[in-house]
């Protein structure tokens, strides 16, 4: 559906789902993250930990899904309540099922431009600079879906890893999304310039209303961290800085509420 | 600014902020958080637990609050990094400062109608029904500040503490948003059909758009749980059902962000 390079097809060895090595870091758990992983013909997956009761559910989702089976262990692993504790991290919501997966491969953003140009509709790029809470960007990528965002871009450096607390917020949107985790985020801004996005930056203090601009059919959204706002050289960059209609009192909202708001506003709001 | 009872005048002993009897419970802690609190003319507070090298910004804090601190104890206690951590939940981002507070009592829906009846403009009330996330309580509450709703309504029962957490992602909204907490929120939506509100449910099942219905000047907006959505019982309270122009692959977002949308929609769009 969306651009996405495949991910390296060398065979790797399984994880040690009955350890602590995978902890954290390549655990996809809820059902609707899981299920959405399982069915991404992207995504390849080592095995499926399930609480016990859920043996049916686990084989459905697994019977679609075994073509994409890395390494040699089995499918489906029941486990008790205290095992599927012991390899989440702490507090993960898993809804009875936990999939310790592959990362996907971070898409190039030449790859992202070219889908662009090819598009009829309005092409809208989330670009985040700074913002690092998982539940935050599992929710802007959440959105991207529910308003269909070309892409998010944030920067590589202090990223969350795209598993775990991440997906869960998602939903089963890190499967569909292209999540773009680039090394410098004022050189991709100018690679997006260059193929005519404009890039327009959301502050609270900017002159303009988001929808008082004509931003056209190629728009890279710019919003920065909770509380430290857009980096100088980030906000150079933009073409535009726009804001939105906050009251003086309380000027500023959760950063992904505010990615939502300008998705809806410069893709769905008929 | 808001309408909202007075917390009870009794005295009562100061929180022991050397030990972890306070834990989770009653600590404010974040810089916007803190400082929002210390501003409310409502809040009564026992102490603000500082980081050595904030001792400066916590008397200025408090200086003005003097006069609603309760309880015998120093106003400002300084304390090193260890301590601080000890004394708050785990993973709290507290900034280097946290304030030991009193709750504010939750208004009464009775005056919220009132103050909905001297308004000149329209008044939206946003009414959570099973939503018990802080981070997304927290949004929530951030937006309807940001936006001027009248108030966030919900249920009493597995509504987490409006303190830590909930607080901090607010970022000072728990200071000047109402926050009803009810017992039966049927009997609050029949509360405030009567005082001229519409009931609007969002789900991403229902037949109109938010922008096709008019709803008059005043409104409130019920969203659902993560996951399970509307109980019947509300729902079936509603007088409309809207939904958001989300993709028919992906019809839900996060609960904090559908509530910004509609709050953006209903109150604040030019």
């Amino acid at each position: 559906m969306k651009p996405r390079r495949p991910p390296s097809k060398t065979r790797r060895p399984p994880p040690d789902t009955g350890g602590g090595r995978e902890k954290a870091e390549r655990w996809i758990y809820g059902r609707h993250a899981v299920a959405a992983a399982l069915a991404n013909p992207q995504r390849h997956w080592y095995r499926l930990a399930a609480l016990v009761g859920h043996e049916q559910e686990a084989r459905a989702l697994v019977d679609r899904a075994r073509a994409r089976q890395f390494g040699d262990g089995d499918a489906i692993r029941i486990l008790d309540r205290h095992q599927l504790v012991e390899i989440l991290p702490d507090g993960a919501v898993h809804q009875g099922l936990a999939l310790a997966v592959e990362p996907l491969a971070s898409p190039d953003l030449v790859d992202l431009v070219q889908s662009a140009e090819a598009a009829t509709t309005r092409s809208v790029i989330v670009v985040l600079d700074r913002v690092s809470d998982p539940h935050n960007l599992g929710a802007v990528l959440r959105s991207a879906a529910a308003f269909g965002a070309l892409a998010v871009v944030l920067v590589a450096h202090g990223a969350p890893p795209v598993t775990g607390t991440l997906a869960k917020a998602a939903s089963g949107a890190v499967e569909s999304v292209p999540l773009a985790r680039v090394v410098n985020l004022a050189r991709a801004l100018e690679q997006l310039k260059k193929a005519g996005f404009w890039i327009c930056g959301l502050e609270e203090t900017a002159p303009h209303m988001l929808t008082a601009l004509n931003l056209g059919q190629r728009i890279a959204i710019v919003l920065g961290s909770e509380g430290r706002g857009l980096r100088r050289l980030v906000r150079e960059c933009c073409d535009y800085l726009a804001r939105l209609p906050t009251r003086a009192e309380h000027p500023t909202i959760n950063v992904s509420n505010a990615a939502a708001i300008a998705l809806y506003e410069l893709l769905a709001r008929q």
